[in-house]
């Protein structure tokens, strides 16, 4: 272990030799690692190892301070080089190295193949490539707001820079001036697939000065002075306001004679001759066998790792702002008015944390405006990015702060997926707002039609959907969401929707509700049938039911289910079992949505009742969006057609 | 409408008039459309209005060529400026302008808010932006390959510039030297937020220089003559072997005085007051008022409007390879045997449709080798960029190509789910076969194990996903899909499967084997219970249904959904009726999976039985597969159990 004084110039003889002992102990923790788990990553790992020994050295990160905002950080986007993190980690007092050669890659354990952010000295998981520039952003954000003087390197692979995601995060890092922002790319000039010139070549240097970065290059990536040097040049280019780029030139394998500069290696590890013979080149102790007889007498250890901890959030709920029965708004209307006055509460004191907020280029259709302007140093446009937005706003939100992240349905789920999957798995604490959904959109047509986002959603564990009715729901529920840690989505439409009210006609969200998740709201109560939905359709369950009293005198429940994940199965059992028959009802694909959730809470509870879910279930068109309910069967009448037809089946 | 002689030099005086007369024409239409729809986005229609009049000028498209290879084409990458494509495609015949203007975002009609593919002289569906290059990429290499001496003109708009997923698009262009690519930026200088400057700022030129392309500008992309003379030029490059960049520098809103440089104006039609203005500057006839009662009058049209009519493909599908009971290889393994057998058959006679191949740098893992080998011509290396990849891959399997795409799971479906949708929606004809799917992935971890491909795709109308349970059935799902038109996904894992045999010992899915969309294969008869299962984890379903017949004396059905969507709901429903047991298993989030959509078949039938969905409920670990399954209940054992604990409860 080494801690270079961040004043110097030049490294001392000893430490150089430091680093080169440090260099081979590390070599020989990567290719034991990889041996004993027969897969993982060596040639890789080798190429970058040097160059996270020297900005380990350089940086002030430790098992001590890892726990304070106030340190330096190191993402490492090319997750799959795995076993050079551990190791350097272990040789900073993180972890002890033989728990790491021996667990790397079990099942249970902290040492995945792609580095985790469960494991103590990683900041972020990766394996997909081209996100890390993305979250290294948001990192080196949440230092400028939180007045943290230190810094955020990100390490990249060559390869991986053939994601378009890295050009959005460097304009961001560009707009936002993160000059406290190191980026390293190792080039090895491999990728998995062969050479990076045949796969897919470009002009690094050139890409990164276009897009109005610092660059520097090091020419030799395993020279620990030459690393160090360009590192503190790097370091001093601070004051350009910009961020800056190191292109680190390296082999694959590194000193290894048979892995070296051999593509490979990329993804595979050594036979155990080729082993003997890298130890032997070494000149270390070959402990495969040692270690391979420890292994195999590990006990079974159950999946996932332990969660992280998360921050304490300080939040000023304030009052709900109560719409009356005679408001004409729109939900998203409400959503601005509620995240605008949490921002007044919250933003203008040292007590709480503070609430920020993030668009792609639809600030004002999504009606953030007000916030910007009574926050505008924790509002932040991202453009049209959503790939890198949603990565940047995943990140911070993990830094003390309560982010929401708004934008049309269609770009914050269906194009952004994966994105939010991994910020889940990285625990952030994301609040995405969606607005624009559904058929709501209309005359945008089928392209701009979110008709998938539970569908889409519920495949992320554990994350949360709340779809509000109405502008008082809409208010209560970003409030309730703003004073809880975690991901979650919230939706509406584009359209003015009346306000609910209850059988007195006062709104039925009114002072007295409070947003419970996992709990229907029961708007009507009736013994004939249950009508199920949520969001804009709920207004045609309401005339729906009031249509069946007064001309069939039926007597129709109507539940809300503005928490739709988790989603309130006792009450679809109760609904099931008293009234016999349910329709739901939702601006949604017909087989993704609640309906089918209703579906399995049926199935798995053997209730044999009459329900049919109505949804959409074709691409739809451009045009005015009640004609398109009409179209597609989701006007009242057909709700009250559907539901009579379904009465003569019980 | 004007035919530019393509060798001319300079326009005459009566040239440039038509232009202005076309232009001044174009003008009006976009405004009447707008005003009457209450909606729609003059402001951009209006500044890319010049640009694309004199580019039909010199291109060699007609409603007459329009359905033949050899035509010049044009995408349109900013769906959004739909109302100046209309009307310029009116004024080279394409329809009559009045029914344009009339059924601008109406219900049902072909005149969408952003363009749509089905109306005749659209090429490409847009409206989630920067997606248009990646199609003109899949066009100018289908022209590359079919020796079609025609170009390919990409318009884009400048905010747009900011989605990563066009750095892929240029890197790819330059890569396949695609020099008859010409892309189009319309620079206003504005988005919907507000100044391009302001929002995310950039250097175009610079940019794509660094990207490698040509780059010419048009000082004034409003002057007939400078954008002729500029699209003459870069005509002329061709001989760079590069593709070429148009940056046309325009304003926002033309020359109506109030739109002018307004970013207003971007979303937003003009009030019936600013419209008078605007047909009074124009000096034209303002048609309003009675168009608006022409349109009052119309009658409801339902959506969608027709489909497209898919090219006939010419497929020998050979005969099937079979894998005997005592060999042992993986799905995809097969998988490539079968595509380069079929690209032997295919690729190297002038009477067949060709088969194409793409992978995102897994080419090896993907087993895309041989088939590359043996047809080098029609194997494209998209690199680490998925989101372009899949929609070059989706825009070439419209042009006479059977288009195989291949990558992981996470990649080809999580990270591009939006693309994949969108090529939906094109009517695409793409066949997205991944690997690495589930648990199977094992050591990679939480971020490479795909849970979700049907919870995904089963969001989007009409898609199709078939998954194989062994080397044979892959054989026989790849040649069968190989003749069929359509977007299909087809999935496996990475690890080596048995081959599943019958209850004499044989190939299953043998020589006397065909597969069938939306049949179930009836892998075992019983008469007491019933596993559902797909794709590795049938192995378990047959180990526990024979497990269960010899200590247990139990007679178990076991149903092999290979053909995941569409379903096969009455085998389902006869197991149900039958056995009155049944356990889905899957290596896939239960939720969202096959169980949920047995679990809905039973819902939807009023069929009360024992059920219960066997699958993964939480992010896994980087570990050895077969130790994941058991972890998660997804072993052979668990399933016995899960099992005999349902039967207790019939």
């Amino acid at each position: 272990m080494l801690r270079l004084d961040p004043k110097k110039i030049t490294l001392t003889l000893q430490e150089k030799q430091t680093f080169e002992r440090m260099q081979k102990k590390a070599m020989s923790a990567i290719l034991h690692a990889t041996s004993l788990a027969y897969s993982g990553h060596p040639g890789g790992s080798l190429s970058s190892l040097d160059l996270l020994l020297v900005t380990y050295a350089l940086s002030d990160i430790s098992p001590e301070n890892f726990s304070s905002a106030n340190r330096d950080r190191v993402v490492v986007s090319h997750g799959h080089i795995s076993p050079a993190v551990y190791t350097v980690l272990s040789q900073y007092g993180f972890f002890p190295e033989e728990e790491m050669i021996l667990n790397f890659r079990k099942t249970g354990s902290k040492f995945a193949g792609h580095i985790e952010h469960t494991t103590k000295g990683i900041e972020w998981s990766t394996g997909n490539l081209g996100q890390g520039l993305s979250a290294a952003c948001g990192m080196a954000l949440a230092q400028k707001r939180q007045n943290i003087n230190r810094k955020v390197f990100a390490f990249m692979g060559d390869g991986e820079q053939q994601k378009g995601q890295i050009t959005e995060a460097c304009r961001f890092a560009v707009k936002y001036k993160l000059n406290n922002l190191i980026a390293i790319i190792d080039v090895n000039r491999f990728q998995i697939g062969g050479a990076t010139k045949e796969i897919m070549d470009q002009d690094l240097a050139g890409l990164y000065k276009a897009l109005q970065w610092n660059v520097l290059e090091i020419k030799n990536g395993h020279d620990h002075e030459e690393i160090f040097s360009a590192l503190q040049k790097a370091k001093q280019l601070e004051n350009t306001e910009k961020p800056t780029l190191l292109l680190a030139h390296t082999f694959m394998g590194n000193t290894i004679p048979f892995m070296h500069d051999i593509c490979d290696f990329h993804g595979k590890p050594c036979s155990d001759d080729e082993h003997n013979v890298a130890l032997e080149h070494l000149n270390l102790p070959n402990r495969l066998d040692t270690l391979r007889s420890k292994k195999s007498q590990l006990p079974f250890k159950s999946s996932p790792p332990e969660k992280e901890e998360a921050f304490e959030l300080k939040i000023n709920r304030g009052e709900p702002i109560i719409y009356g029965t005679d408001v004409s708004t729109d939900n998203r209307s409400a959503y601005g008015a509620a995240l605008a006055d949490l921002g007044k509460l919250n933003n203008h004191t040292d007590l709480n944390t503070k609430l920020v907020g993030f668009s792609c280029d639809l600030e004002g259709s999504v009606k953030m405006s007000s916030f910007r302007k009574n926050s505008p140093e924790f509002f932040f446009e991202g453009g049209i990015q959503e790939h890198n937005t949603s990565v940047v706003a995943g990140a911070l939100s993990k830094e003390n702060f309560q982010v929401f992240f708004s934008t049309f349905g269609v770009f914050g789920v269906d194009e952004v997926y994966n994105q939010q999957r991994l910020n889940q798995f990285n625990e952030t604490n994301l609040k995405t707002v969606c607005t624009h959904l559904g058929l709501s959109v209309g005359e945008d047509g089928p392209t701009h039609q979110n008709l998938d986002y539970i569908g889409l959603l519920k495949n992320i564990f554990d994350y949360k959907v709340f779809i509000p009715a109405d502008p008082n729901q809409t208010d209560a529920m970003i409030r309730y969401v703003a004073g809880v840690y975690g991901n979650i989505f919230i939706g509406m439409g584009r359209a003015k929707t009346p306000i609910i009210s209850n059988e007195n006609n006062l709104p039925f969200f009114g002072k007295d509700y409070t947003f419970e998740p996992g709990k229907a709201d029961v708007l009507r109560k009736g013994s004939d049938a249950t009508i199920v939905s949520y969001g804009p359709l709920v207004v045609h369950a309401l005339e729906a039911a009031e249509k069946l009293q007064t001309e069939e005198g039926l007597s129709v429940t109507v539940l809300n289910m503005g928490s739709v994940i988790p989603l309130d199965t006792q009450a679809i059992i109760q609904a099931a079992q008293k009234t016999k028959v349910i329709v739901s009802l939702e601006d949604h694909h017909v087989d993704t949505g609640v309906g089918s959730m209703i579906g399995n809470v049926l199935a798995q509870n053997k209730l044999a009742i009459s329900f049919k879910p109505l949804g959409v279930d074709r691409f739809s068109s451009s045009g005015e969006s009640s004609e398109l309910y009409k179209d597609h069967g989701l006007d009242t009448d057909s709700v009250v057609k559907t539901l009579l037809d379904l009465r003569k089946s019980i």
